[in-house]
């Protein structure tokens, strides 16, 4: 009853197409449903092994390019919902007003969820914890802004999430404050390119914007983080014909 | 006979990805096995409908972003080896050293091919004709630069390939010249994106090219071509999270 109810509530968000389109099929971030099999484990998470287009990348310094993008611009007067644990990760829902605007229009903020360790990498370089800002447009297409994480002070921000996060997967909370200031309202440093959902199906044609400025998170927080959802990030996928640009 | 021996050769020459994976399944540009349709003929062409970064599409001027993008070198030293009515399109093999270098490295030319209309737009402008270069690099990579072509004055470059042109499709001759002079050694100003085979069965992970500045063509050199091809353009794909990059 209770899984029936989260997956109305997540249904009634619009996030279905994100984590729960393969709810129904069993997937993992190890062993024999882990990432090198998840193509295996349904026709529709085909694109996890057929895609050229996939998401995490590591982005490599010396091949982006320069360009004229303009800056990201975020406006989040809104406020959380409600925080759940899918067993995938850490997801907290929002309501209100929370829009990105940048080139190729304004999207809304549905969710945001975390990843330990980061998925993307920055030269090789691996992050203890990644935030995915989920956005969508009235299309319903995506854009991501991945927050990179640098072992350092207690971050401020996440202390209210860890206390109420639910210990058990298939659990969520109701969870009412502002939208945390984790990321500028005005963003000119980013990495901008073309991937996909980082989970089964993989499904592509999601704007991903990756911020390379990491903020600190403590030792202590993620060792919470950890023991809530374990490891789960997916390793890094072939850049293939993408070229990431370099807005700055 | 002829056609697995043409199948042979094309595989030998490394291009069976391109327009031959498709061969044993009937496609065309128009009708029930038309565009609309490719995706259905096959499983193998599943990216046809559900690829989300799919060519060709209408480049937007106004929505292109300014990069600090190379310039494309091109440095053709090579000879046509053959000439091939596919059915799909006029395409010339070629031997010999003919590369292209450019951000993401350097690809060999292995052939050219042409498309009536074009299947590039620019601001939601076709062009008579298109010529496809397609090039490959060691990992079996494609990169494809698209020329198109306006009416004007009958291109030289072309005269001799379309008196030798078969008549039947599935047929071919052999043609030995040097690779035609239809691009600058160093091109500037040039679109790219991510992309994918025009045809079926459309695979993604395409470098392209586009190059805007179109050469001309006559009314009867599209004439003649019209006339052994017929109408060859797939419509433009929705351009989704992508961008396209503006070299100059």
């Amino acid at each position: 009853m209770k899984k029936s109810l989260t997956a109305l509530v997540l249904a009634s968000l619009g996030v279905q197409g994100l984590a729960w389109a393969g709810e129904a099929v069993h997937w993992t971030y190890s062993g024999a449903t882990g990432p090198d099999h998840w193509a295996e484990l349904s026709d529709e998470f085909e694109a996890c092994r057929l895609g050229k287009n996939q998401s995490p990348i590591n982005i490599v310094s010396d091949e982006v390019v320069e360009s004229a993008l303009p800056p990201i611009n975020l406006d989040y007067t809104g406020s959380t919902a409600s925080v759940i644990n899918n067993g995938h990760t850490l997801q907290v829902n929002v309501s209100g007003k929370n829009s990105l605007t940048t080139h190729g229009g304004t999207f809304q903020l549905t969710q945001f969820h975390f990843h330990s360790p980061s998925e993307h990498q920055i030269d090789g370089e691996s992050f203890p914890l990644e935030a995915h800002f989920v956005h969508q447009n009235e299309k319903g297409e995506l854009a991501v802004v991945g927050l990179l994480f640098r072992l350092g002070e207690e971050n401020q921000n996440l202390v209210s999430l860890t206390e109420v996060a639910p210990q058990k997967s298939g659990e969520q909370v109701s969870y009412s404050r502002p939208v945390p200031k984790l990321l500028n309202r005005d963003i000119t440093h980013y990495y901008r390119y073309s991937g996909s959902l980082t989970t089964p199906p993989c499904t592509e044609g999601l704007r991903w914007f990756v911020i390379p400025v990491p903020v600190t998170i403590s030792e202590e927080q993620i060792a919470t983080y950890i023991g809530l959802i374990g490891a789960d990030a997916r390793g890094p996928q072939p850049i293939n014909a993408r070229i990431v640009l370099h807005g700055k």
